[in-house]
């Protein structure tokens, strides 16, 4: 197939071109020695090497300081809801939860059989439009969880409150996407799928003495103590998709890292965001100050396009734009309408490409 | 590098070169989409096929009957031996497990932190060179646990006892080697990393009626029945690997299917225990009636090499085989020598390749 497609999936989603094709290149044959990267035992040089190297990018690219450990582990960010609180909160404390979508919310249900879960705010009602600023941590709670980026709702935390003791963050859907101050946070996961890489791998970044104080029998391989003396290699970790980790880490260093990555992703979104607040047909559904740099919900504007042509027009909308190349268009049911998923690897042409579309589609329309 | 290497190693190990062919192409572009396979949403109806047909093609091969489900989970066969007593061992009740090697002591030691563990049998203190066969099941013991092919000791259940109950099996290292009754199974797990993909996804084959017995509040992701409902699509599964094992799966079925793999892999075993048997340089470590057609560990005999010359012999065959391409040929340090893990996917001419190496080494030390 030549034509060129954009892909504007919310996850799994668009790779860096360079990454995926040093990946399928390694497929063939790793590091020159003759053997596929799929093929390689885990202990062998080359693939620990692979593996620390993967390790240490994180840890530059987003200036993780000391006391933090960086694990890459199977089972994506859902298990990582069980885990986080299986290892950190005791069955007799507390922790505050922010409900600011459909993720943060099952995080927290999975917390819940742990311990005692604060739900410190919520913006449900409001179909998660917004991110809740105003809310009251509870005295003892042993961590405040975020959803830093609510990927069905294009709402992002653009600053981080200060928790009375440490946060737990879920960036699966906004890592390295601008720099961050690791130093706020406890524990910070995130599925590779959206920013990272494929799916089949989770990275957690904690700082280890926070550990061992829930009092709880872990299972090993559920207990982060089990994975980081061995630096992730207690058991077989995902090798492949550690190794497109590493090559996209390579991309975004190469690029200028998360300060340059920022600058165009913000770019990228103001772009179409200009779109849609100029536009007669369509509007943004998230609030404005809390605007995504990563997915963007738009939907027709009820004064535009009378309710009963509403679906029909959204139909001619997404296959249009499927015969230009413009994929992954629909919205999330709740949401209804349109996303644009515009991670760091989709390039501007295609953010461009689709700001064009809106523009003849709009013209059309009329 | 053009030389032909032939990998040796015991997981991640050689994969059929048509399989890793297809997932690099894949890579660029998926089902002629013009979206690469580890870019595409798992709610598109191209990956959903991919990982229904994977499903199918498996069940089709195993000839795994109705009632039986089939997963495709992240985190590997260790998270299963937390899984596995979590879902379907009572904290009150007890279960059988046979010590047959490091694996399957692994399995036992994470079983007792769910309930009563009954170690039925074990070759621990012969270093595991046989499968014990004269043992007692416990009445009333919930399963009994078996590790079909011990990768380190080289030693196979050739024939499965019969359960009271039904049987749990870890297959990592040789599912789809031979056709199996999965009519004794209860459950059956494997990492697929040797037989069936890359590391990153683990099978699980399970019968549901066995499901939702052990009374324990199970966290969502470590419940099967989650999974069960969704087809593996509860949240983000590792697309990449389940394709490559669809794949493994499709070049399996057009070889013959597990009966036509059965041997192939006898052929190739017995030419290779054949030259061990008639070496005077060399010998097997497992006992001949247990023997694995999937590993194969070999050392010197003590005969023909004074202890003191050992370890500087055993440097120069695995330099000098390295030289020819036979690679990751190192024993696993509790059994020492060597070892050669010929999988479904080693060709025969690795085998021959490896067996007459044998016989110029054997040449060369006279």
């Amino acid at each position: 197939m030549n034509k060129i497609v954009y892909n504007f999936s919310a996850g799994p989603s668009t790779l860096p071109k360079q990454a995926t094709a040093e990946a399928a290149a390694a497929i063939a044959d790793f590091a020159n020695t003759g053997i596929g990267i799929m093929e390689m035992s885990h202990r062998t040089r080359p693939v620990e090497g692979m593996v620390a190297e993967a390790e240490s990018l994180l840890r530059e690219l987003l200036s993780i300081p000391s006391g933090y450990e960086i694990l890459f582990l199977g089972g994506g960010a859902s298990l990582q809801f069980c885990m986080v609180p299986m290892n950190l909160l005791g069955s007799n404390a507390s922790a505050d939860y922010t409900d600011t979508g459909m993720w943060a919310n099952k995080a927290l249900k999975e917390a819940k059989k742990f311990g005692k879960v604060n739900v410190v705010c919520s913006s449900k009602e409001s179909i998660y439009n917004h991110i809740p600023k105003n809310f009251e941590q509870t005295p003892g709670a042993t961590y405040l969880h975020l959803t830093s980026n609510n990927t069905i709702y294009g709402t992002q935390w653009k600053e981080f409150p200060k928790a009375n003791t440490y946060l737990v963050c879920d960036m699966s859907s906004d890592i390295l996407s601008r720099p961050i101050d690791v130093s706020k946070f406890g524990l910070i996961y995130a599925g590779a799928q959206k920013n990272m890489g494929p799916a089949g791998v989770a990275t957690v970044i904690v700082r280890s003495d926070i550990l061992g104080k829930a009092e709880r029998d872990i299972p090993t391989m559920l207990d982060y103590r089990t994975h980081i003396p061995e630096h992730s290699m207690f058991n077989t970790p995902p090798v492949f998709s550690i190794y497109v980790v590493n090559r996209v880490l390579h991309w975004l260093k190469n690029l200028g890292g998360v300060a340059a990555m920022e600058k165009i992703n913000a770019k990228k979104a103001n772009l179409f965001y200009d779109v849609l607040d100029n536009s007669k047909l369509f509007k943004g559904t998230a609030a404005k100050e809390d605007r995504s740099t990563m997915n963007i919900p738009f939907v027709f504007r009820e004064d535009a396009i009378a309710a009963d042509k509403k679906e029909a027009m959204e139909k001619k909308f997404l296959a249009l734009a499927q015969e230009k190349g413009l994929e992954q268009l629909k919205g999330h049911r709740s949401v209804g309408g349109f996303r644009a998923s515009i991670y760091n690897a989709m390039p501007i042409e295609g953010v461009e490409a689709l700001a064009a579309f809106l523009g003849e589609f709009e013209n059309l329309a009329h």
